[in-house]
């Protein structure tokens, strides 16, 4: 295949997006269709970044005393029922077993959509006193939601993720744990991804069926639509109340407790995927890169190239840096355009010439620029620029969605502005008719709550507004 | 509680073993029974036992150039079809969705109970040409089988556990890479779990449903019976060809491929229990303890304990020990068997007159034996010892296997060993219908074969044999 058709084979990410994203999806080997109706196989080079993902956050959640357990995936079918919002928001899209061990079961199982329910009817069990509390415990695990319209990462009938239980005394308390694992969710963006969000609480339309607020995180993609990629649930005492969830408290009252939960998900894949790539390719933020640093031999049949080459990914390996050689036969050419089309975040390039200058060629993916790195020390250098390409990475993506954003006042220039790819900041009654009224009539939905400035009416309906909110499309 | 109630309350391992586990299982929390038939919930401290085998292993695997990937949990019906012995040996234990999103499906899906079927669906796609060869995949994830009778981590019908997946050249490739995985299983029973095993290719009987031969690791539980822990399969050709999993070879012929797969799940931590465990509780080996050092003040309101415990805690924090103090309100002979029961490895006691001495008082759970360990260099000190622990655990551990092994020549003396808790290693004619006779009298199986000798007769048929094989009961 020649260099130029190598990049040609991507459809133009300003042109066609859509396919532009599937291009990625396949060409980069993060995943794959499956025989299974909206159900993907996550690749060994797209699950390398679950792991990052995984290993970041799960170091994060030990630190705040969370700690990990495993719960059963199948929910029998009267628990769903037991918490009236809730059995609305999910009973349209769950798989539901019916059968087991060759016989027709007596009570339905449901497979998990999120765990709420039996979790709920476990911490019922466990919890006692005031001295159980708070009582903090988080799962990595597959959840099932029958969706209509999938696409790899975004939306799949089954997927990976993570969801935090934590039980607590009181309402004060509650909503602090919904607000740290928020913080959390904005900082791993922040730091990890380097992905910025737009982050606050959801209005009462678009919260979580079961909860007293939701609080998003939510990232623009290339093509201005958002992404909802992580939410932390303040659940009030919806299923405290509904399982029987109660402790005694050390003046010997019993109380109903208070509880949240709060998930990210593989979604996220998608979102870095949408937030940083280009026409030449995937780009991937170097904390989270599976290969953060390709060498690639120059003349690699001239004696000494083959040799430096694994000296130097020895040096870096041993610092801790992902590092691979391509050591394959092809063109030095093509296997530019390979790292850049994987979205390796730095490319070492080393030939006869480097080695005699004693420095290497760099290439990063960023931005493209090309200079030289000597091989002195040359672990303290490769750190230093990948912190400065995930600064560069995050601060342009930053600046994207500082731009894409517009303050509107009508309805008009609200919807004017969302076709336009840009997300709109408006005054809004709150009311959820009213935002209902809206997403029928143009998919427009909103985002999250800015803040509770009401100087001006809604500008969708008119009446006198509540807060302001950002309107958008969304994936 | 008194301490001596507490220790009371754990049923005798001698006398009601299995009452003995449940007591180890709940008053330990490693795991709860849940409201769903069969499914079990992992608590804290069992799952952070299962997360040290993970880690472990999972280094373990990327090493050997293993990727992890995840595929769909759910398997068309007509997939589980193409391998027939497959099938047959799953088809009765499935767990079977029958609806999704409000409708009926078209087709059925089942629960994976294992996923030889949707990986090779997946591999005849991704596997072109000799190239792509050897192809190692693995993944962490649940998978359910519809159990009769099931019990905390032996047998449940949902389970967490690592299924990995090969691709092979030819007939060789697959075979050495089927025993180099057994390999790896029989050194983290060793080397992890402290858990020496019967390791060995099993009968044409007991062999994987779909497997060309299987290898297993048997642990030999308290009570004398195994607990098969491991299984590595050489598939051959049955799935490749149901599958149509072909290369181009070097030569440009195209051929069928050869396959292996292979898994550990967390029945090993019923292993953990069932063969270290005593009448004090659990006995963990300090590589997978969570806690592997529990420091308990002694006088703790006397000035300088707890300082002097934080100071050493921190430590040995610093050093990759797992460590924590029992700062509660209990009695120190409280804590004290409180730590026995938890079976954490090793414990300090830290008073005024250790404090004066330059000196914790040390006790072992593997052989209770009280010590004094020095402050200078204590996490030198703590390294040895945790190793000697170690080592004792397995030696000890090793001797009752051996012990209980007895070679016999009939059918009566078969029967009689095992019944008494031994292992009996046997002549055996390999014939099927011979061990299904024997089994369905005795519900006595074959564990693995012992090696190739036939100098002597079947001892339950009586005629000419093919192999040595050690027979025991199971769970």
């Amino acid at each position: 295949m020649s260099d130029k058709n190598f990049v040609k084979d991507l459809a133009d990410i300003d042109k066609d997006f859509s396919k532009w994203y599937t291009d990625i999806i396949l060409k980069c080997n993060l995943a794959d269709y499956s025989p299974v109706r909206g159900c993907m196989v996550i690749k060994p080079y797209g699950y390398a970044i679950w792991e990052q993902i995984q290993e970041y956050f799960d170091k994060r959640l030990k630190l705040l005393g969370v700690k990990n357990a495993y719960f059963p995936m199948f929910i029998p079918e009267s628990f769903l029922l037991k918490e009236a919002e809730h059995v609305e928001g999910f009973a349209p899209e769950v798989a539901i077993v019916t059968k087991a061990g060759g016989e027709e079961l007596t009570e339905n199982l449901i497979v998990r959509p999120t765990s709420e329910t039996i979790i709920g009817s476990m911490f019922s069990k466990w919890i006692k006193s005031y001295r159980d509390l708070p009582y903090k415990i988080n799962q990595w695990c597959n959840v099932v939601r029958w969706e209509k319209t999938t696409r790899p990462f975004l939306r799949t009938s089954e997927f990976l993720w993570q969801e935090g239980h934590s039980v607590h005394l009181d309402e004060f308390d509650a909503k602090e744990s919904t607000i740290q694992m928020f913080d959390e969710y904005i900082k791993l963006c922040k730091d990890l991804l380097a992905i910025p969000v737009l982050s606050g609480k959801k209005t009462e339309k678009e919260k979580f069926a079961g909860a007293d607020e939701t609080y998003s995180i939510e990232a623009r993609m290339h093509d201005g639509k958002c992404l909802q990629s992580g939410t932390s649930h303040n659940l009030g005492q919806h299923f405290t109340k509904a399982f029987d969830i109660k402790y005694l408290s050390s003046e010997g009252i019993e109380k109903y407790a208070y509880s949240t939960s709060y998930g990210i998900s593989t979604r996220l894949i998608g979102a870095i995927i949408m937030v940083h790539g280009d026409n030449r390719g995937l780009k991937l933020p170097p904390r989270v890169a599976p290969i953060q640093i390709m060498i690639i031999p120059i003349a690699s049949h001239k004696p000494g190239v083959i040799e430096k080459c694994r000296e130097i990914k020895e040096i870096l390996l041993s610092n801790g840096f992902r590092v691979e050689i391509d050591e394959s036969d092809n063109t030095p050419g093509f296997k530019f355009n390979e790292c850049e089309l994987q979205g390796i975040p730095l490319r070492l390039e080393i030939g006869p010439r480097d080695i005699e200058n004693n420095l290497a060629t760099a290439v990063r993916r960023d931005n493209l620029e090309k200079f030289t790195i000597g091989f002195d020390a040359i672990e303290q250098s490769v750190k230093l620029i990948l912190d400065e390409i995930h600064n560069n990475m995050y601060n342009t993506a930053l600046k994207q969605l500082n731009d894409s954003i517009i303050e509107v006042d009508n309805k008009k220039d609200l919807i004017k502005s969302v076709d336009n790819g840009k997300i709109a900041l408006c005054h809004h009654c709150g009311e959820i008719d009213c935002e209902k009224a809206l997403q029928e009539e143009t998919s427009i939905k909103s985002r999250v709550i800015y803040d509770y400035d009401t100087s001006k009416p809604c500008a969708i309906c008119g009446k006198k507004s509540k807060y302001r909110v950002y309107f958008g499309k969304q994936y």
